[in-house]
Protein backbone atom coordinates (compact mmCIF):
# COMPACT_ATOMS: atom_id res chain seq x y z
CA UNK A 1 0.00 0.00 0.00
CA UNK A 2 1.28 3.03 -1.41
CA UNK A 3 1.22 6.13 1.56
CA UNK A 4 -1.38 9.06 0.06
CA UNK A 5 -0.69 12.63 0.31
CA UNK A 6 -0.96 15.19 2.22
CA UNK A 7 -2.25 18.10 0.55
CA UNK A 8 -2.62 21.45 1.76
CA UNK A 9 -5.47 23.77 0.43
CA UNK A 10 -5.54 27.77 0.86
CA UNK A 11 -7.57 30.15 -0.55
CA UNK A 12 -8.96 33.35 0.23
CA UNK A 13 -12.71 33.55 0.45
CA UNK A 14 -14.71 34.34 -2.65
CA UNK A 15 -12.34 31.59 -4.61
CA UNK A 16 -14.72 28.68 -5.34
CA UNK A 17 -12.58 26.66 -3.19
CA UNK A 18 -15.67 24.76 -1.07
CA UNK A 19 -17.12 24.00 -5.08
CA UNK A 20 -13.51 22.65 -6.05
CA UNK A 21 -13.12 20.73 -3.18
CA UNK A 22 -16.53 19.13 -3.40
CA UNK A 23 -15.59 17.60 -6.57
CA UNK A 24 -12.64 16.33 -5.84
CA UNK A 25 -13.97 14.86 -2.59
CA UNK A 26 -15.87 12.60 -5.25
CA UNK A 27 -13.11 10.52 -5.52
CA UNK A 28 -12.34 8.03 -2.76
CA UNK A 29 -9.19 8.63 -3.24
CA UNK A 30 -9.08 11.32 -1.28
CA UNK A 31 -9.96 11.84 2.40
CA UNK A 32 -10.89 15.87 3.85
CA UNK A 33 -9.38 16.34 7.21
CA UNK A 34 -12.45 17.40 9.70
CA UNK A 35 -10.61 19.91 11.94
CA UNK A 36 -11.26 19.99 15.70
CA UNK A 37 -12.65 23.00 17.60
CA UNK A 38 -13.46 24.37 21.01
CA UNK A 39 -16.82 26.34 19.96
CA UNK A 40 -19.83 24.97 20.43
CA UNK A 41 -21.47 23.37 17.59
CA UNK A 42 -24.25 25.72 15.46
CA UNK A 43 -27.63 24.21 14.77
CA UNK A 44 -27.19 21.44 12.46
CA UNK A 45 -23.44 20.67 13.30
CA UNK A 46 -22.65 17.09 13.07
CA UNK A 47 -19.56 15.87 15.43
CA UNK A 48 -17.09 14.35 13.34
CA UNK A 49 -18.29 15.88 10.38
CA UNK A 50 -18.13 19.55 10.41
CA UNK A 51 -15.58 19.46 13.24
CA UNK A 52 -14.54 17.74 16.24
CA UNK A 53 -15.95 19.45 18.88
CA UNK A 54 -13.48 19.04 21.87
CA UNK A 55 -12.99 21.07 25.57
CA UNK A 56 -11.03 23.31 26.27
CA UNK A 57 -8.89 21.35 28.30
CA UNK A 58 -8.52 18.08 25.55
CA UNK A 59 -7.43 20.82 23.28
CA UNK A 60 -4.87 21.63 25.14
CA UNK A 61 -3.90 18.46 26.18
CA UNK A 62 -3.53 17.66 22.37
CA UNK A 63 -1.47 20.77 21.75
CA UNK A 64 0.86 19.63 24.68
CA UNK A 65 1.16 16.06 23.91
CA UNK A 66 2.46 17.03 19.95
CA UNK A 67 -0.58 16.12 18.96
CA UNK A 68 -1.40 19.12 16.43
CA UNK A 69 -0.46 19.57 13.10
CA UNK A 70 -1.65 23.79 13.46
CA UNK A 71 -3.55 25.11 15.26
CA UNK A 72 -5.01 28.75 15.87
CA UNK A 73 -7.23 30.96 18.45
CA UNK A 74 -10.25 33.13 16.87
CA UNK A 75 -12.35 35.14 18.85
CA UNK A 76 -11.30 33.05 21.96
CA UNK A 77 -11.65 29.58 20.74
CA UNK A 78 -9.00 26.74 19.56
CA UNK A 79 -9.07 25.64 16.17
CA UNK A 80 -6.55 22.84 14.85
CA UNK A 81 -5.66 20.10 12.58
CA UNK A 82 -5.71 16.83 15.11
CA UNK A 83 -2.05 14.33 13.69
CA UNK A 84 -3.66 11.33 14.30
CA UNK A 85 -6.51 11.41 12.32
CA UNK A 86 -4.04 12.39 9.53
CA UNK A 87 -1.86 9.83 9.90
CA UNK A 88 -4.40 6.84 9.80
CA UNK A 89 -5.35 8.40 6.77
CA UNK A 90 -2.31 8.85 4.86
CA UNK A 91 -1.02 5.45 5.91
CA UNK A 92 -3.91 3.84 4.56
CA UNK A 93 -2.87 5.74 1.09
CA UNK A 94 -5.72 8.24 0.97
CA UNK A 95 -4.58 11.81 0.09
CA UNK A 96 -5.58 13.78 2.77
CA UNK A 97 -6.71 17.40 2.27
CA UNK A 98 -6.28 20.05 4.92
CA UNK A 99 -8.01 23.22 4.02
CA UNK A 100 -6.68 25.70 5.89
CA UNK A 101 -5.33 29.46 5.83
CA UNK A 102 -2.25 30.65 5.46
CA UNK A 103 -1.20 30.87 9.07
CA UNK A 104 -1.85 27.52 9.44
CA UNK A 105 -0.04 25.72 6.52
CA UNK A 106 2.80 27.57 7.78
CA UNK A 107 2.91 26.15 10.71
CA UNK A 108 2.08 22.41 8.61
CA UNK A 109 4.67 23.70 6.28
CA UNK A 110 7.42 23.62 9.20
CA UNK A 111 6.27 19.89 10.27
CA UNK A 112 5.79 18.32 7.56
CA UNK A 113 7.58 19.94 4.27
CA UNK A 114 6.77 16.86 2.06
CA UNK A 115 2.97 18.02 1.81
CA UNK A 116 2.03 19.46 -1.05
CA UNK A 117 0.93 23.02 -0.61
CA UNK A 118 -1.58 24.33 -3.32
CA UNK A 119 -3.15 28.26 -3.78
CA UNK A 120 -6.46 28.79 -5.07
CA UNK A 121 -6.39 31.92 -7.54
CA UNK A 122 -9.28 34.01 -7.74
CA UNK A 123 -9.15 34.90 -11.65
CA UNK A 124 -8.94 38.44 -10.91
CA UNK A 125 -8.84 40.45 -7.47
CA UNK A 126 -11.74 42.48 -9.69
CA UNK A 127 -13.53 39.01 -10.09
CA UNK A 128 -13.14 37.96 -6.52
CA UNK A 129 -14.92 41.14 -5.52
CA UNK A 130 -17.99 40.78 -7.72
CA UNK A 131 -18.33 36.78 -6.94
CA UNK A 132 -18.69 38.58 -3.51
CA UNK A 133 -21.22 41.09 -4.26
CA UNK A 134 -23.47 38.57 -6.03
CA UNK A 135 -23.54 36.56 -2.86
CA UNK A 136 -25.38 39.78 -1.94
CA UNK A 137 -25.53 38.10 1.86
CA UNK A 138 -23.41 40.80 2.58
CA UNK A 139 -22.67 44.56 3.46
CA UNK A 140 -20.32 46.64 1.12
CA UNK A 141 -18.02 47.14 3.98
CA UNK A 142 -17.84 43.80 4.51
CA UNK A 143 -17.09 43.23 1.19
CA UNK A 144 -14.30 45.64 1.05
CA UNK A 145 -12.02 44.13 4.35
CA UNK A 146 -12.99 40.43 2.64
CA UNK A 147 -11.34 41.96 -0.98
CA UNK A 148 -8.20 43.50 1.41
CA UNK A 149 -7.66 40.26 3.50
CA UNK A 150 -7.81 38.34 0.25
CA UNK A 151 -4.89 40.48 -1.53
CA UNK A 152 -3.33 40.01 1.97
CA UNK A 153 -3.72 36.44 1.70
CA UNK A 154 -2.59 36.24 -2.12
CA UNK A 155 0.60 37.73 -0.97
CA UNK A 156 1.18 34.20 0.65
CA UNK A 157 0.85 32.48 -2.20
CA UNK A 158 4.70 32.33 -3.65
CA UNK A 159 5.32 30.24 -0.70
CA UNK A 160 3.27 27.12 -1.75
CA UNK A 161 4.30 24.74 -4.63
CA UNK A 162 1.40 25.07 -6.80
CA UNK A 163 -1.33 28.21 -7.87
CA UNK A 164 -4.87 26.87 -9.36
CA UNK A 165 -6.32 29.74 -10.93
CA UNK A 166 -10.43 28.43 -10.20
CA UNK A 167 -11.87 30.06 -13.46
CA UNK A 168 -13.53 27.40 -15.17
CA UNK A 169 -14.18 24.86 -12.16
CA UNK A 170 -13.53 21.29 -14.37
CA UNK A 171 -10.65 22.93 -15.51
CA UNK A 172 -9.79 24.00 -11.75
CA UNK A 173 -10.27 20.15 -11.32
CA UNK A 174 -8.57 19.01 -13.65
CA UNK A 175 -5.37 20.97 -13.14
CA UNK A 176 -5.72 19.94 -9.43
CA UNK A 177 -5.75 15.66 -10.33
CA UNK A 178 -2.66 16.78 -12.84
CA UNK A 179 -0.85 18.51 -9.90
CA UNK A 180 -1.35 15.13 -7.30
CA UNK A 181 -0.76 12.46 -10.26
CA UNK A 182 2.68 14.47 -10.74
CA UNK A 183 3.48 14.28 -7.25
CA UNK A 184 2.89 10.68 -6.76
CA UNK A 185 5.64 10.13 -10.02
CA UNK A 186 7.70 12.51 -8.25
CA UNK A 187 11.14 10.09 -7.13
CA UNK A 188 10.83 10.78 -3.40
CA UNK A 189 6.94 9.38 -3.61
CA UNK A 190 8.56 6.91 -6.03
CA UNK A 191 11.12 4.57 -4.25
CA UNK A 192 9.01 1.54 -4.04
CA UNK A 193 8.93 1.49 -7.47
CA UNK A 194 12.59 2.52 -8.45
CA UNK A 195 13.05 -0.88 -6.03
CA UNK A 196 10.49 -3.03 -7.93
CA UNK A 197 11.89 -2.14 -11.23
CA UNK A 198 15.65 -3.24 -9.97
CA UNK A 199 14.08 -6.46 -8.29
CA UNK A 200 16.34 -9.43 -9.41
CA UNK A 201 18.65 -7.35 -11.19
CA UNK B 1 5.33 35.21 -23.29
CA UNK B 2 6.20 32.49 -20.71
CA UNK B 3 9.44 31.27 -20.39
CA UNK B 4 9.70 27.41 -21.33
CA UNK B 5 10.74 24.64 -19.44
CA UNK B 6 14.38 22.93 -19.45
CA UNK B 7 13.52 19.52 -19.08
CA UNK B 8 16.05 16.95 -18.62
CA UNK B 9 15.37 13.21 -19.64
CA UNK B 10 17.61 10.09 -19.24
CA UNK B 11 17.30 6.59 -19.42
CA UNK B 12 18.80 3.14 -19.74
CA UNK B 13 18.98 1.61 -23.34
CA UNK B 14 16.07 -0.24 -23.87
CA UNK B 15 13.88 1.91 -22.10
CA UNK B 16 12.05 2.88 -25.30
CA UNK B 17 13.01 6.81 -24.88
CA UNK B 18 13.99 7.25 -28.52
CA UNK B 19 9.95 5.98 -29.37
CA UNK B 20 8.49 7.86 -25.98
CA UNK B 21 10.46 11.41 -26.75
CA UNK B 22 9.13 11.00 -30.90
CA UNK B 23 5.59 10.84 -29.29
CA UNK B 24 6.09 14.03 -27.06
CA UNK B 25 7.96 16.22 -29.85
CA UNK B 26 4.95 16.04 -32.03
CA UNK B 27 3.80 18.29 -30.09
CA UNK B 28 5.05 21.75 -30.83
CA UNK B 29 5.29 23.31 -27.20
CA UNK B 30 8.32 20.94 -27.12
CA UNK B 31 11.86 21.65 -28.69
CA UNK B 32 14.99 18.74 -28.35
CA UNK B 33 17.73 19.60 -27.97
CA UNK B 34 20.94 19.01 -30.60
CA UNK B 35 24.02 18.00 -29.23
CA UNK B 36 27.21 19.43 -30.05
CA UNK B 37 30.46 16.22 -31.02
CA UNK B 38 33.43 16.71 -32.59
CA UNK B 39 33.07 13.11 -34.34
CA UNK B 40 32.85 12.83 -37.72
CA UNK B 41 29.62 12.65 -39.00
CA UNK B 42 28.30 9.30 -40.30
CA UNK B 43 27.00 8.61 -43.68
CA UNK B 44 23.39 10.16 -43.44
CA UNK B 45 23.92 12.47 -40.67
CA UNK B 46 22.88 16.19 -41.08
CA UNK B 47 24.86 19.11 -39.18
CA UNK B 48 22.35 20.77 -36.76
CA UNK B 49 19.50 17.58 -37.00
CA UNK B 50 21.47 14.71 -35.54
CA UNK B 51 24.57 16.84 -34.15
CA UNK B 52 25.86 20.11 -34.20
CA UNK B 53 29.20 19.45 -35.79
CA UNK B 54 32.33 21.19 -34.43
CA UNK B 55 35.95 21.07 -34.49
CA UNK B 56 37.75 20.45 -31.47
CA UNK B 57 39.16 24.13 -30.92
CA UNK B 58 35.29 24.87 -31.15
CA UNK B 59 34.20 22.83 -28.65
CA UNK B 60 37.05 23.98 -26.35
CA UNK B 61 36.32 27.46 -27.25
CA UNK B 62 33.30 26.98 -26.33
CA UNK B 63 33.77 25.03 -22.97
CA UNK B 64 36.71 28.02 -22.13
CA UNK B 65 33.98 30.85 -22.66
CA UNK B 66 31.29 29.11 -20.40
CA UNK B 67 29.27 27.84 -23.37
CA UNK B 68 28.64 24.73 -22.52
CA UNK B 69 25.61 23.33 -20.40
CA UNK B 70 27.45 19.88 -20.01
CA UNK B 71 30.05 18.23 -22.14
CA UNK B 72 31.86 14.84 -21.75
CA UNK B 73 34.53 12.97 -23.94
CA UNK B 74 34.16 9.38 -25.32
CA UNK B 75 36.56 7.78 -27.41
CA UNK B 76 38.42 10.68 -27.73
CA UNK B 77 35.70 12.65 -28.92
CA UNK B 78 33.47 15.91 -27.12
CA UNK B 79 29.73 15.56 -27.03
CA UNK B 80 27.81 18.28 -25.02
CA UNK B 81 25.23 20.68 -25.08
CA UNK B 82 25.47 24.34 -26.33
CA UNK B 83 24.05 27.06 -23.72
CA UNK B 84 22.81 29.24 -27.01
CA UNK B 85 20.46 27.27 -28.69
CA UNK B 86 18.90 26.40 -25.15
CA UNK B 87 18.14 29.64 -23.84
CA UNK B 88 17.11 30.62 -27.08
CA UNK B 89 14.36 28.02 -27.45
CA UNK B 90 13.30 28.47 -23.70
CA UNK B 91 12.54 32.58 -24.18
CA UNK B 92 10.51 31.76 -26.93
CA UNK B 93 8.93 29.73 -24.72
CA UNK B 94 9.44 26.00 -25.73
CA UNK B 95 9.83 23.98 -23.21
CA UNK B 96 13.55 21.69 -24.55
CA UNK B 97 14.22 18.19 -23.84
CA UNK B 98 17.81 17.45 -23.31
CA UNK B 99 18.25 13.73 -23.88
CA UNK B 100 21.39 12.89 -21.45
CA UNK B 101 23.28 10.56 -19.76
CA UNK B 102 23.37 10.39 -15.88
CA UNK B 103 26.71 11.86 -15.65
CA UNK B 104 25.54 14.35 -18.04
CA UNK B 105 22.47 15.38 -16.35
CA UNK B 106 24.60 15.72 -12.97
CA UNK B 107 26.14 18.55 -14.30
CA UNK B 108 23.36 20.18 -15.41
CA UNK B 109 21.52 19.79 -12.38
CA UNK B 110 24.92 21.88 -11.00
CA UNK B 111 23.96 24.55 -13.28
CA UNK B 112 20.09 24.62 -13.94
CA UNK B 113 18.71 23.20 -10.98
CA UNK B 114 15.31 25.26 -11.89
CA UNK B 115 15.44 22.16 -14.87
CA UNK B 116 12.73 19.37 -14.57
CA UNK B 117 14.58 16.37 -14.24
CA UNK B 118 12.93 13.09 -15.44
CA UNK B 119 14.15 9.15 -14.83
CA UNK B 120 12.62 6.79 -17.35
CA UNK B 121 12.30 3.57 -16.18
CA UNK B 122 11.63 -0.26 -17.74
CA UNK B 123 8.96 -1.57 -16.13
CA UNK B 124 11.53 -4.35 -14.78
CA UNK B 125 15.24 -5.55 -15.53
CA UNK B 126 14.03 -8.52 -16.66
CA UNK B 127 11.91 -7.19 -19.52
CA UNK B 128 14.55 -4.72 -20.38
CA UNK B 129 17.21 -7.56 -20.80
CA UNK B 130 14.08 -9.23 -22.94
CA UNK B 131 13.83 -6.12 -25.10
CA UNK B 132 17.35 -5.69 -25.82
CA UNK B 133 17.13 -9.84 -27.07
CA UNK B 134 14.45 -9.24 -29.24
CA UNK B 135 16.10 -6.61 -30.99
CA UNK B 136 18.35 -9.15 -31.95
CA UNK B 137 21.05 -6.96 -33.25
CA UNK B 138 23.52 -7.83 -30.47
CA UNK B 139 25.58 -10.74 -28.84
CA UNK B 140 24.56 -12.40 -25.81
CA UNK B 141 27.58 -10.60 -24.07
CA UNK B 142 26.66 -7.26 -25.22
CA UNK B 143 23.23 -7.46 -23.74
CA UNK B 144 24.70 -8.91 -20.61
CA UNK B 145 26.96 -5.45 -20.20
CA UNK B 146 24.28 -2.83 -21.57
CA UNK B 147 21.80 -4.68 -18.93
CA UNK B 148 24.19 -4.36 -15.74
CA UNK B 149 24.98 -0.86 -17.15
CA UNK B 150 21.36 -0.37 -17.09
CA UNK B 151 20.99 -1.31 -13.45
CA UNK B 152 23.79 0.88 -12.84
CA UNK B 153 22.27 3.92 -14.13
CA UNK B 154 18.75 3.16 -12.73
CA UNK B 155 20.43 3.65 -9.53
CA UNK B 156 20.75 7.12 -10.03
CA UNK B 157 17.00 7.56 -10.80
CA UNK B 158 16.72 8.60 -7.26
CA UNK B 159 18.25 11.70 -8.05
CA UNK B 160 16.34 12.80 -10.49
CA UNK B 161 12.50 15.00 -9.61
CA UNK B 162 10.33 12.70 -11.50
CA UNK B 163 10.61 8.84 -12.76
CA UNK B 164 8.17 7.67 -15.03
CA UNK B 165 7.92 3.64 -16.20
CA UNK B 166 7.44 3.11 -19.89
CA UNK B 167 5.39 -0.16 -19.98
CA UNK B 168 2.75 1.25 -21.94
CA UNK B 169 3.97 3.61 -24.56
CA UNK B 170 0.25 6.13 -24.09
CA UNK B 171 0.64 6.15 -20.64
CA UNK B 172 3.91 6.98 -20.35
CA UNK B 173 3.34 9.92 -22.88
CA UNK B 174 0.15 10.56 -20.70
CA UNK B 175 2.26 10.93 -17.82
CA UNK B 176 5.00 12.69 -19.38
CA UNK B 177 2.71 15.63 -19.94
CA UNK B 178 0.88 15.53 -16.83
CA UNK B 179 4.59 16.20 -15.23
CA UNK B 180 4.79 19.04 -17.63
CA UNK B 181 1.36 20.63 -16.93
CA UNK B 182 2.34 20.39 -13.13
CA UNK B 183 5.66 22.12 -12.85
CA UNK B 184 3.98 24.62 -15.00
CA UNK B 185 1.62 25.15 -12.17
CA UNK B 186 4.20 25.11 -9.79
CA UNK B 187 4.47 28.44 -8.14
CA UNK B 188 7.79 29.64 -9.48
CA UNK B 189 6.63 29.37 -12.68
CA UNK B 190 3.58 31.51 -12.28
CA UNK B 191 4.96 35.01 -10.76
CA UNK B 192 3.37 36.23 -13.53
CA UNK B 193 -0.27 34.76 -13.48
CA UNK B 194 0.14 36.11 -9.11
CA UNK B 195 0.76 38.85 -10.41
CA UNK B 196 -2.12 39.43 -12.75
CA UNK B 197 -4.51 38.33 -10.12
CA UNK B 198 -3.47 41.08 -8.04
CA UNK B 199 -3.48 43.77 -10.87
CA UNK B 200 -5.31 46.60 -10.10
CA UNK B 201 -5.39 45.35 -6.46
Amino acid sequence: MNRGLLIVVSAPSGCGKGTLLAEILKDKDYYYSVSATTRSPREGEVDGVNYHFATREEFEDLIKSDGMLEYAQYCGNYYGTPKKEVEKKLSEGKNVILEIEVQGAMQVKEIAPEGVFVFILPPSVSELKKRLLKRGTEEISVIEKRVSEAVGEIKYAEKYDYVIVNDDLSKAVDDFKTVISAEKMRTKNSKEIIDEVLKNA
